[in-house]
């Protein structure tokens, strides 16, 4: 056993989806639509069956969904990435990540990430024997301080871990925390991993800050996105990664020993489907109306709702409705309520609870309906 | 970059699958069938797609696909494994290896194999912090040596990784090769990673043994398997590991980090087609003839042909042909004679020449007697 991961149980995503069909609640916990992506898709992956696509895949990826990605990636933030040897699809974002991070933190290096932090990035981290770097972004605006950013980074920070869109506090990045970034590690040797997966859910006429848009940032930076949140597969797990040749070349010896490659047909199919039309463009007007209608179905009630700027979900304090701590009052939802939520404190290494929970609004307008149906009886 | 793997290049088997591309060779070097699976299997995942079944499957596996494989297990080896807590569904065998590896060995573990050894092994063990400690498998019978297994033990002995039958030498373990590998570790903490994924594919009536049919080895193994060999989908990279309990929630603690889940509805269609009437129950006839009909068509060449007793691959010296090294030879077979093959030293940690190559026999007929015909050439 790994002394790293001793403490670790399994995920609160797990955790939360098992109590919410154990108890029958509608599941507001962990992030997935409840509604299906287009047939012509599964069209695509039964005529690359059928045709006999079935055996391995390039190491990097099938080069038709390598030349999608980096059409859609130059068209959407004016970076060309080099389809032989700058992108390399996987086995998922999550998978992108950790590999990112084995492959690029030694035994001693600090690596800094933003709390509250997807539960993936710190057990990556402790497993390539670095020590994770927690910096808090406080709520309700859950903005990066700079000043603490500059005064966290020392001769051993290897890598600074962001994610915009946040999950889970739904919060976007700007220009110019990229060129605050930027100019903070300029004249390091530091490497940026941006989780980017939810790329293409940002609400309110806001833009993207893509690492992939700042070519300075682009220079030194893995981009990790993925399908799953973009197409309605979070179950198919694919996903790519972007970075400079150099960067790519020492992700690419570990992925090659960790997955190798990724299922051939779901490629080609993905390949295919991003060919057609710009799919992704309607995706955020798509997902801000079911905010905006989930957070009409709880205007009645005393959560306190945070602003949502992007991915699909939503921030909700709790503080006047009950002195439960956060896992307690989400159990009780689930149980009693029969809606579940994640607690926010699962996202805090010190579980720090700030009385909030987070709800996934990627659901069917019922569904929704039905949730802030019984939310408002709490 | 991680030091351990600062000589890494691409997989021997990426080179040479991108070499037998340009040179329009008939590619006998990376293992993959040139012939598909079955349509049900395809209308299977069309199904589950369809029908909505596209987001994260639970981070084990799904329930289905752990259950079927719970019961070939059990029908094949005598072994029951606990659904919930001895069976995880994998992003394939590689990813499967990779994360027992990372799950259990620490820095300063030595975990000893038999070389010649597939190519992910060592990287895996290194980027854990461990030593590889490589034996011997000596030309022709590649047998373990288990004298020098008996010497190879310290206290430091983390890990032993077994392979069987045995990519690439295509030799299969006996019963008594398990008993003295139990008896050897018995009184010590070693757990046993059994890479058994040629399972099904063993000849001349012998009988594969497993790890999972040994109850003294499964109480200490991770034994590791995959559809890919089984139902000619080596591209779709779904596999799964069985350990007991306590090591499985090991296992789990960094694959819920690594890759999380496997795509769901290919989870659910290979428990479809799994719990139609036992599909790997003619395989080993099948590639037996296979590789008879590629023998016969090397019959009257200089090639001297080793035993092949699994997998599906066939060893062949050449040293009566050529005094090339096996690495020039096979460039020279792939193109001027137009076949790939691999050449042996890849699997030797000091590249040692043994003037051997390796051919993959999973083709269809013609595409044998077509190599057949131009090795014949040679
Ligand atoms: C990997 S399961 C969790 C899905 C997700 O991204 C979330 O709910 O935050
Ligand atoms: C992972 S690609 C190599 C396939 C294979 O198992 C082999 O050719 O030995």
């Amino acid at each position: 056993p790994r002394p790293e991961l001793a403490e670790t149980g399994t995920t609160i995503f797990t955790v939360m989806s098992r109590l919410a069909q154990e108890c029958g609640a509608i599941n507001l916990s962990q992030g997935f639509p409840d509604f299906n992506a287009e047939d012509v898709l599964f069209e695509h992956v039964a005529h690359w069956m059928r045709s006999g696509h079935n055996q391995y895949a390039p190491m990097a990826g099938c080069l038709a969904l390598r030349a999608a990605i980096a059409a859609k990636v130059e068209a959407l933030y004016g970076t060309r990435y080099d389809v032989e040897h700058e992108i390399t699809v996987t086995a998922g974002a999550t998978q992108a990540l950790f590999t990112a991070v084995t492959a690029c933190v030694r035994p001693g290096d600090e690596v800094i990430v933003f709390e509250p932090v997807y539960d993936s990035y710190a057990p990556a981290i402790e497993l390539a024997g670095g020590t994770v770097v927690r910096l808090q972004l406080a709520a309700p605006d859950y903005r990066p301080d700079w000043a603490a950013v500059a005064a966290a980074i020392t001769p051993r920070t290897r890598m600074i871990m962001i994610n915009t869109p946040h999950n889970p506090t739904a919060t976007v990045w700007t220009a110019d925390d990229l060129d605050r970034l930027a100019a903070l590690v300029r004249d390091t040797a530091i490497v940026v991993v941006a989780d980017e997966v939810y790329e293409h859910i940002v609400f309110d006429g806001a833009t993207h800050a893509s690492c992939a848009r700042h070519p300075e940032l682009a220079a030194r930076s893995f981009v990790v996105s993925s399908f799953g949140k973009t197409y309605h597969i979070t179950g198919w797990k694919v996903g790519y990664i972007l970075a400079p040749r150099a960067l790519m070349a020492e992700f690419r010896k570990v992925h090659q020993f960790n997955v190798f490659t990724v299922n051939t047909p779901v490629q080609l199919a993905l390949a295919d489907y991003m060919s057609e039309p710009a799919r992704h463009l309607g995706l955020a007007a798509f997902y801000q109306a079911k905010r905006d209608f989930f957070r009409d179905a709880l205007a009645g009630t005393r959560f306190e709702l945070l602003p949502s700027r992007g991915t699909y979900f939503q921030l909700a304090r709790f503080g006047a409705i009950s002195t439960l701590p956060d896992t307690a009052f989400c159990e009780y939802l689930t149980r009693d309520i029969g809606v579940a939520a994640i607690p926010l404190s699962a996202f805090f290494a010190d579980g720090r609870d700030e009385r909030v929970v987070r709800f996934c609004f990627a659901k069917n307008e019922a569904t929704l309906a039905a949730a802030g149906e019984r939310l408002r009886r709490v």
